[in-house]
């Protein structure tokens, strides 16, 4: 609900953990004890791998008025439960880097949701293995950084990036149409950080040329698919997918302008639900509360 | 989730109220002492109204073993936050009345459903104006009712109906592509039990003939609407909605036949949620806890 | 529309041929010169594959009055394009076999569409490799023959099956949930007149346990596929596709259920298209017209 | 399809007429005899209203290398069929006018997809009764011009703003969030020229603040239409209509938040269909032959 970033001094939790009885009681007492009126809360159970996930959005109390207090108390809680957890003002702006080639659909649509607020991210910057979207990021008083991709400097470009991403504390890194395979030690390091979109409604059409190879199937729907990134291509946990009904007329490329829209839509949301964490991994599948 | 009705020995908890600071853990804490698992939690809180919504699902406990006993302490508990509330097993089905007129499309739908165990009702009856459903309904071996609502015997007919509904415990009054208006004092007295299908995406198209009016209009949706109905006509609390997409060349006959796959979908989904105890009405509006 | 087999007197003509310059001018002049007034006219020009597809329906004229005249005209027209076609009065009913095993969704809903005539079909037979469906069949007046698929059993069965399919003159199968794979002699022999429904959004989840696949996958949308069978198993030209949204919470046993009102869909459409002569297949492709 | 304007020398012929037999026969045998290879054909009649509505698109012959000639002899034609037409060249851009309010976010995606030539137009100017957009516009090389909508210059402003369309032979005007009522007689001399997209999906909701009403109606599906405007507020000809879904906890804020993607597509999709000829509007309805 946008009401959460909204009001002042909202604070979110989110937590996974195994299932055992009487956990909601227990974080929902504590958050009650400590002075917090509890805005949200989702809640899900997988009983198939006896996990338990809760994301709670809650506003004042000692979370906003000793929040460090209130996390050391949280910490002891959580380890009583072995949990994952996170907890964090709603208000706060993640501090995001884009990444993108030619194509830059993704980035305008992006650009105009942070702009406008939609999207609760802080762009640190932009970068890119071509200058085609300078323009477009600078005009918007934005960091372009252009990196040599080519195939001689690439492992030097990821470590560069790596760097920079770690020395900005990025905490998150969104592949808006960014056209180069991700090296395995970057996916692990950055787990759980990098969100991708897949031009197919995967697992249709995993890697290359997808719209190509939906004309050559005869689909009659076309998709896009926005996922975190792993060592996997194109097989990390979907946090959504967006998808377009197509008819024998349409030809690769309106495939590809068709496409665009299901793009634009699945990584705008899919970004969304990880920045105002609402977005849970466990293995390979993305828990999503909505909104 | 399915599994609830598959679980043995599942209660579903159904509560409204106005909203207070802890809530949420004083239920679940209820429900943790009480020795019971929790499986499902939902939970909304209406900011502007200031209203809080639960439905809980948990198994064993006291809720199985004393089951009058729970119910006591539980109201005790619901007294104090001024709840309204329902509590009740969850394989337990509801017992239910479809009233139909002439079209079978989605009484036909509503049977399979049943049959088939999808929708966890009891069919109690069939009742209608006309008789062209009854082979429909008695080769199932469900009982089918004429009742005459010519504009002579039509009030008759509605007070013989709800004696019957009465008689026989109703919970349940799905309206069916019924066509005749309910009088004011049975929607009153069956309010929140009576579940409607317009053939519209409501609120266009209030009244007759709404497939005609949408030709006529050009326009390129259609829908059905699902909603409790209440003595204002066609504008009762909203439970589903389906669209389909239509072009220029659907003549009204046409968006009869897309329309009535919509009023099947329509209808299942918002039947469903209310038997599932999905449903939650405050005003005019219906709190849908998805499945 | 639907009017065409309301109109007395409609006749549908499809025809493919390569492409050439004043195709449609030659037919629709052809057409017009016998008299007929054209209802419908849909064409589409695949100017990859340089191949031409059209779909007539016209009523009156030489082909109502002398239809056996009109179609040796039409032939000698059509061999001078090189073209393959067929013609035929659009009330005539398609003979029609279901193929079914023990799931009942499909069958049921087509059976209600055929008995309301929502679909243009005359239903010859329903075969099975299981006696479930039984009762659902023969309720209906209709022929209900259990063949033994058991794996001694076989290949005489679809030797038993083709043999029937022959004898009646069955223009069309349906697969409607059958869970057997066809012999790779009975999809070359009835090629382009079996229809599939498949219980994923191909090509993702080819073969077995589709919805099991897509759980562990963590998709947000499944799907349901209706495409011609040919030797490659789920990979015949797809006619129609229906997905749906699926969240977290849905466990196999949801999408099993969520993804029946998908096939049943998709298949009915897809038929509903091939009956009313829409689908044009080429290579692995199906042009279908819509209405 | 998007190879009409990538094609070199293709001209778009758009006409409806009272219906009679051999129409199409007639035009297609006139094209054909003129050299042109036609590329695609969509054909349309209402047998309701007993009106013809064709569009075509075609390659070389003498539209090309003679255009007035063959306009000429187009105009003979169409005279006998007392036809309405319209003949241009696909790759011609429109000449369009954009006017727009505080909102930008139909106005920011309408400028991407001029800017990636998704929609084949020349924005000649845009108009506001707000300063709000001009950094916006002016960044793109546009021109942004300021007109005083308030009360007492209300009148003026909507002269000065026609005499400002006709001096540039402005051919297409698109309300993209523009919050003034147009005078009559504005509707009148530019109709079938001026495009609006309306917060909500008509006919539900009809004039101001749609979303709030939405909310109050508790609504499962919002969405967006986009018409003709005409001298009746919100019910001209509706061209292109999408929905979304939406839950319990949608406030009127993300009802405004999930409605911007709706108005968005929906706008983008309907002045796409106007600007390749693919609108053809009769009495109130709006044959749109979709790509």
């Amino acid at each position: 609900m946008g009401f959460e970033s909204a009001v002042v001094n909202v604070t979110i939790l989110k937590l996974n953990c195994p299932d055992a009885v009487g956990l909601l009681a227990r974080i929902t007492g504590f958050i009650a004890a400590s002075g917090s009126n509890l805005l949200d809360v989702s809640q899900y159970t997988d009983t198939l791998a006896h996990w338990f996930f809760t994301r709670l959005a809650f506003e004042g109390g000692r979370a906003g008025s000793d929040p460090d207090g209130f996390r050391r108390e949280l910490a002891v809680l959580a380890a009583t439960m072995r949990a994952e957890w996170t907890l964090r003002p709603a208000e706060r702006a993640i501090r995001t880097a884009i990444l993108v080639s030619r194509q830059d659909h993704c980035l305008s649509d992006l650009l105009w949701r942070w702009r406008s607020r939609e999207l609760n991210i802080a762009v640190e910057s932009v970068f890119s293995n071509h200058d085609t979207c300078r323009p477009l990021v600078e005009r918007e008083g934005l960091t372009f950084e252009h990196l040599d991709f080519s195939p001689d400097h690439k492992a030097a470009a990821f470590e560069d990036l790596a760097e920079k991403l770690r020395a900005r504390n990025v905490e998150l890194v969104v592949l808006a149409r960014f056209m180069q395979i991700l090296p395995d030690w970057f996916c692990r390091e950055f787990s759980g950080r990098v969100i991708n979109i897949h031009h197919s409604f995967l697992p249709a059409f995993v890697g290359a040329d997808p719209y190509r190879r939906a004309f050559e199937r005869g689909v009659k729907l076309i998709g896009a698919t926005c996922h975190y990134a792993t060592e996997n291509l194109d097989e990390g946990p979907i946090i959504e997918q967006e998808v377009a009904r197509v008819e024998h007329y349409h030809e690769p490329d309106d495939l590809v302008r068709l496409g665009r829209d299901c793009e634009r839509l699945a990584l705008a949301r899919g970004v969304r639900f990880h920045v105002e964490d609402r977005a849970l991994v466990h293995g390979n599948r993305a828990i999503v509360f909505r909104d």
